[in-house]
Formats: C-alpha cells, sequence, structure tokens
C-alpha cells in the first residue's frame, strides 16, 4: 500500500503556492504560481533519484529506470495548473499520486521491468490558453507546436512567450517518446462516486466535447438614445443563444451536458450596446453522434437568432475532442486492483476531459478516479477525504505494478 | 454669428487627445488622458481671459466677467470625459461650444451684465465610475461628496484617489455657485433631427433613468463533470433576465428603452460554470409613471427568474434621474434664436441623460441640440458635419446673450 499521510502532505504543501481567494488555488499555466509549482515538484523528483526530461511545451518527464533496457515506459501523468479559481486536487492528486507510487516502489525495494515516469503536462486546464490539453493534444499529435505557442490568454500574450519567460521550456523534441502504457489518476470532478458510495472509478470512457468560440457584431450606440427598432444588440443574440444552447443539451438527456464558461462584452460599459459580445459554448456527450448533432444544432440555430437581429455570427472551434474510449487491458487491471484491496468501486464515464484522452491516441491508456465531495470541481471549495486520495492511489500503484512488471 | 472654422478646429484639436482604436476617443474621466484635455482646455480658457475655478469634484469654471458685479452668471457647461469607445464630439461640443459663444463675445467687445461661466464638469459618462453626470449629481445636492468619492471602477480605484492622482481636486466647496441659468449644447446621440432633417433641437425635457446593478450567485462548477439538473446556472439568469427586460422594454412603445451594455463572468473561464454574474440593467423613458412600472417589473420579474433556477439575486439601483422638464422661458428663447437665425428646428426630448438634468434641480436649465449622423453615439464613429456644430452654437450664443443681458 502507498503511504497515504505522505501523499497528504504533499498535496497540502503543493496548494501552498498560487493559494487563491476562498481556500483553493490560482496557479494558472505558465505564470509565476506554475513556476514555483515546477520547481517544488522538480526538487521532490530529484529527492526521489528520479530523472527529468521536458519537452519543448515544457511538460515535465520524471523518469524512474526500468530493469529491462529496451522495454517501454508507464506513464502516470496529470497537471499542476489550475483554473483561476481552482480546487487544490484537480490535476494534482494525479501527479503527486504518480510521485507517491514511485516513491513507494522506492520504500519497498521494488524495481520495474519497465521505467516509470511521472509526467506534469503543460497547460490542461486550458482556462488562460484554449484548449484544454494542449500539450498533451501536441504530443498526441493532434495540434502543431506552432499552433500551440501562438494560443492566446485573454491579454493577448502568447503562449510560446509565456513558457520562455518562465524558463521552462525544454529541448525535447514534443511526442518523440513511445510508451507502454498511460495511467491518470483524478478526482471524479462530478457526483456519481460519492452519491453511491463508491471509493474507485473504473473510468472505461470520456466524453467528447467541442468548445465554439462566438464572436457576435452589434452596433455600438447609446443606451439611451437608441430607440428599441434601431439596436442592434448582439447582448441579446448572447442570451438568446445560452437559453438555446440550454433547450438543445436538455433535449439530449441523459447524457448530455452544455453551457457557458465566458462572456466578453465589449466595450463593456453601462450605457453603451455592445459592439462586441464573445462566448465560449461547451458541449459534451459520450456519444459521437449527439456530439455531431449537437453541434450542428446549436451553430444552425445560433445563425438565425443572430439573422432575425441582424447581428453579425462567427464561429472558432476553440476546443474539441472525440468521445474516448479506454484500452480495456488496462481498464480491467485498474478493476482488478480495486476488487483485490477491497475497494467498492464501479465503472464510470469521465465528464471532464483530461490529458488521457489523448494520450490514449498514442498508447493504450486508462484513468482512475475517486470521488470529490458535492461533485464540486472548478470551485475553490472543491474537496476530497485523505483517505479518498489514498485508496486510489493504491489502486493505480498496483496497476501500474502489474503493466511494468517485475 | 459664431465661427464655425474655430470652432470646428478646437473640436480635432481637443479628439488628438486620448485617440481611440477606430478613430474616436478613449478619453475616460480621471485618466492620463482626462489629464491633458484639461490642461489643454485651461490654456484655451486663459488664452481668452477667462478667470478658472475647480471645485472639490474636479470641475473646471472658467469665468469671464459681466458688467453688473451683483448678477449670478450665465453657465454653459458640457463634459470633455468620454466613454472607452467614445466619439469626439458628446460632451466636447457643449464645452468648446461655450468657449467659441465668449471667443466670439470677445471678438465683438461684447460685454454682457451677467458674467458668463464655461463648465467641464466632471465624470459625466459614468463609464468608469457609475453614475453617470456624477459632479454635477453632488453640485446639484444629489449625492454627496463621500458617496462620489468612493465610486470605484473596475479595477477598484476610488473616484476620489483617481482625482487626486491626477492633480485636478479644487479647493471650492461643490455647489457653493450660484446660477442665474445653465445652458447646455449637445449633439442628439438619437436618429430624429437628421432623419427630419432639422437643424436644431429645441430641448423641452429629458427621459429618466434607473440603473439597475444586478449579482447573480450561481454555483462554480465544471462545465464537463456537472449534470444538467446540479447546475446553479447564473449565467442562463442572466440570460433570462436580458430576454425579459427586451420584452419590457417593447411592451412601454413607443418611448421607453431597455438593455444591458455591462456584463461581468466570474471566474470568466471556458470550462467553469460561473460562480458570480454581475450586469447592469439600463430602463428609461420620458414618463415617470412608465420608469417606476418598469423597475418594478424588471426587479419582479428577475427574482422570479433567479427562484426558478435557484440562483441568488441582489439588486442596487447604481444610477438614477427623474424625468426632467427644462425652463420654458429659456427653451423659448431657444426656439426664438433658432427661428431668428433662420435655422429649421423641432422640440425634442434628450434620450440621453446630461448634466442639464442636474443642473436644472438648482437653476432655470435647457439644452440645444445638433443632429449626429445614423443618431449614432457612444461609438468611434460617431459623426457631425462642421455646418451642423456651428449652426447649434449660434442659436447657443444668441440664447446666452439674450439671457446674460446687455
Ligand atoms: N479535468 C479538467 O478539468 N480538465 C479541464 C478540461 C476540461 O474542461 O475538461
Ligand atoms: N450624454 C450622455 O451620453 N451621457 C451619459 C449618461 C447617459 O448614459 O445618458
Amino acid at each position: 500500500r502507498i503511504n497515504g499521510d505522505r501523499l497528504w502532505d504533499s498535496l497540502m504543501e503543493m496548494a501552498k503556492i498560487g493559494p487563491g481567494v476562498a481556500g483553493g488555488n490560482n496557479r494558472q499555466t505558465l505564470t509565476d504560481a506554475d513556476k514555483e509549482g515546477r520547481s517544488l515538484f522538480k526538487t521532490w523528483c530529484e529527492d526521489a533519484g528520479l530523472t527529468l526530461g521536458i519537452d519543448r511545451m515544457g511538460t515535465m518527464f520524471a523518469t524512474r529506470a526500468g530493469t529491462d533496457p529496451d522495454a517501454l515506459p508507464v506513464y502516470i501523468g496529470s497537471h499542476l495548473d489550475t483554473q483561476p479559481t481552482g480546487g487544490k486536487y484537480d490535476g494534482v492528486l494525479g501527479v503527486l499520486g504518480g510521485l507517491e507510487v514511485v516513491r513507494t516502489m522506492n520504500d519497498l525495494g521494488i524495481r520495474t521491468r519497465h521505467p516509470i515516469v511521472v509526467t506534469n503536462w503543460t497547460n490542461e486546464e486550458g482556462a488562460r490558453f484554449a484548449p484544454a490539453m494542449l500539450a498533451s493534444g501536441v504530443f498526441a499529435g493532434v495540434h502543431t507546436l506552432d499552433y500551440a505557442y501562438g494560443r492566446k490568454d485573454p491579454d493577448g500574450k502568447t503562449f510560446g512567450d509565456e513558457l520562455k519567460r518562465i524558463g521552462w521550456i525544454g529541448d525535447e523534441e514534443v511526442g518523440a517518446r513511445k510508451m507502454h502504457a498511460y495511467f491518470e489518476y483524478h478526482i471524479e470532478q462530478g457526483p456519481i462516486l460519492e452519491a453511491e458510495n463508491k471509493q474507485i472509478g473504473v473510468v472505461t470512457h470520456c466524453q467528447g466535447l467541442w468548445w465554439l468560440e462566438f464572436t457576435l457584431t452589434g452596433k455600438e450606440a447609446h443606451t439611451g438614445s437608441t430607440p428599441m427598432n434601431m439596436r442592434v444588440n448582439a447582448g441579446l443574440a448572447m442570451s438568446r443563444i445560452l437559453e438555446m444552447v440550454q433547450e438543445v443539451a436538455m433535449s439530449e438527456q441523459p447524457g448530455a451536458v452544455g453551457g457557458v464558461g465566458q462572456v466578453f462584452f465589449s466595450p463593456n460599459s453601462r450605457n453603451v450596446l455592445p459592439g462586441k459580445v464573445t462566448f465560449t459554448v461547451d458541449i459534451r456527450t459520450p456519444s459521437q453522434e449527439k456530439l455531431d448533432r449537437m453541434r450542428a444544432k446549436i451553430e444552425a440555430e445560433a445563425a438565425k437568432i443572430c439573422e432575425k437581429l441582424g447581428v453579425g455570427c462567427s464561429v472558432e472551434a476553440v476546443g474539441h475532442f472525440d468521445p474516448v474510449t479506454f484500452d480495456p487491458t488496462l481498464v480491467g487491471r485498474v478493476r482488478n486492483a480495486a476488487e483485490k484491496l477491497g475497494y467498492s468501486h464501479r465503472d464510470i464515464i469521465s465528464g471532464a476531459g483530461h490529458d488521457a484522452c489523448w494520450a490514449a491516441k498514442v498508447a493504450p491508456a486508462t484513468m482512475i478516479m475517486c470521488p470529490c465531495v458535492g461533485g464540486l470541481s472548478h470551485n475553490e471549495a472543491e474537496d476530497i477525504s485523505k483517505e479518498w486520495a489514498a485508496a486510489g492511489a493504491d489502486v493505480l500503484f498496483h496497476a501500474v505494478l502489474e503493466t511494468a512488471g517485475i
């Protein structure tokens, strides 16, 4: 069994870096706080005898050597970046859970045939730079390096410049590494495991996603002196689209979600009807067919809404992944490990996207989940118990051990 | 007649300060650009032989002496501050039109019985600090000085600190001055005069306003892993309120407007359902009864919308003025001046708020309007012709002359 106290202590130590405003974290990717978090992780990796490699996306790969020089490594990965008002566990549990696995191997003097690589992927959250899972996406060949370097945050700073600025640009070619298998341990971020009192989620699939960034063009005009019938009201069009997205998602129940987290009005002045409104629609479902249908419907309905108001409408897909089916052999090993260790478990579909979704394109991959209180995530109040954290790390340890071989 | 070329040259000169991004201006109140605009105006006032007084709200009063030491001054005022993406004429025409009136009096060697005071009120736009017409509101006793000093911009900076920072805090007690009459010359900011091919708007009334700032409290949660039925979606509530405001305004046609220019999502991340959404509803109508009814209806309906979604809802009135009826004697003088000078004219109700609305509380007041292209204002593309500008300034000159006496 892994050391649950040590894992918890490391989680609490990391949570001190980039504190939020309400007990959580603001350690967004490529900020000074991210830089500091990376340094702490680096120190811990070196203390555990791991060798650190960094690729040109800034992703950190900490390797524990195996006994067979020809065997490909088993990867355990997730991310240390957070939302602007994020929790202490989303991503961090997966990286430090991986570290706990190698620390436990060190304690027990276990030498595996395949090397183990604990991985911290850059910009998983996509909060600062869309899309999410950017570095794993480049690794999997889904995005080019140029595309990634050119992504901009809301202040117009690019990913490439910011990666250079914090000094974590590596020289490894992105995606050159080959994986024997990829594991990711994560909090559920949803309500199912807690509600059903299960300790472990055996993740069989991940739902697919579209991020559709709308730019609506209205006519900037005075709110007081512009008659109702002369308005070209981009804000009203945005409102109608939000309502329509809700309706589309509701019409595809169960097993679909849709909503909007980000809205910008321009010039955003109380007495100016907005000339421009941009916002991103987030839709997800495990069904490829539904995903395509929802996207088509939303784009068609939005066009109609805007046409009726005379508002210009353009849409850019700034994030996307198809629904993922994880590797049945690895999934079986996770299920067996939970069973063997006596942890209650159930199969589950990931509602959120994860680096595992891209890793699954280039290697057998799967995930392990633990419950989180109230299903709450992307919220500083995100919470888990020490016991939950330890149970998942135990399952990770045993599934990895079986895969890496002795 | 006034000198239309000189007036136009001054407008163009002032427009160089705080340039916008699309040919207009960003000279928001108490910014460095505002400071620079004030200095230029001060120089021009001194060149015209005027004496400058500044009150504790930073309002600039430039006095041309009268012949009767006991006669109260005739004020001509408006504002040099702009929207973040504002036009070159909104406000500026009124201040520089006033300056042109005294320059013309200087040219013609006219000495009036009553002094003339050209006034630049601080923070008319209310874009940076709500409410609009803040300094004239304090002058009229509607707000306290403490209230004004404590107003915050979106970055949390206060009006008081920023006024001190730009060095334009004066020592005159606000509102101590007594006025014989108040005139304000402004672009219409609406479509009526141009559509009817009239050169002059004789402003008889101004519609009343409420700015209702809503703060909606939802539950910050992951857009992907939070099931539809577990969402407490403040963004959806905002959408429904925007649609409802539109419906309320449409149901009060003609003679009412309602809309939203400013929206903030928090944390404003693509994959986080907003925990907080704030936005300001702007409703206006010339009818006191309608104004009260609209406000009551909007607050009641918004409460219902939020309750249904489980979203918390609080409302703060951050701007308000009742409908205004301008002084019939001054209105008559404006109408007569237009008639006498051979300018086409019509009576009109101001759709926007103006410092004249507060001045009307403490003095006989009225306004003169000139057309603007397409009724467009609060837009960098705001436009007028040199001839339009000159015609209104001519009418201002003659109405002021009649009021100030020779
Ligand atoms: N796990 C997680 O929150 N990832 C961020 C990408 C997403 O929005 O699903
Ligand atoms: N004239 C003008 O645009 N004033 C700003 C205050 C308002 O919103 O009416």
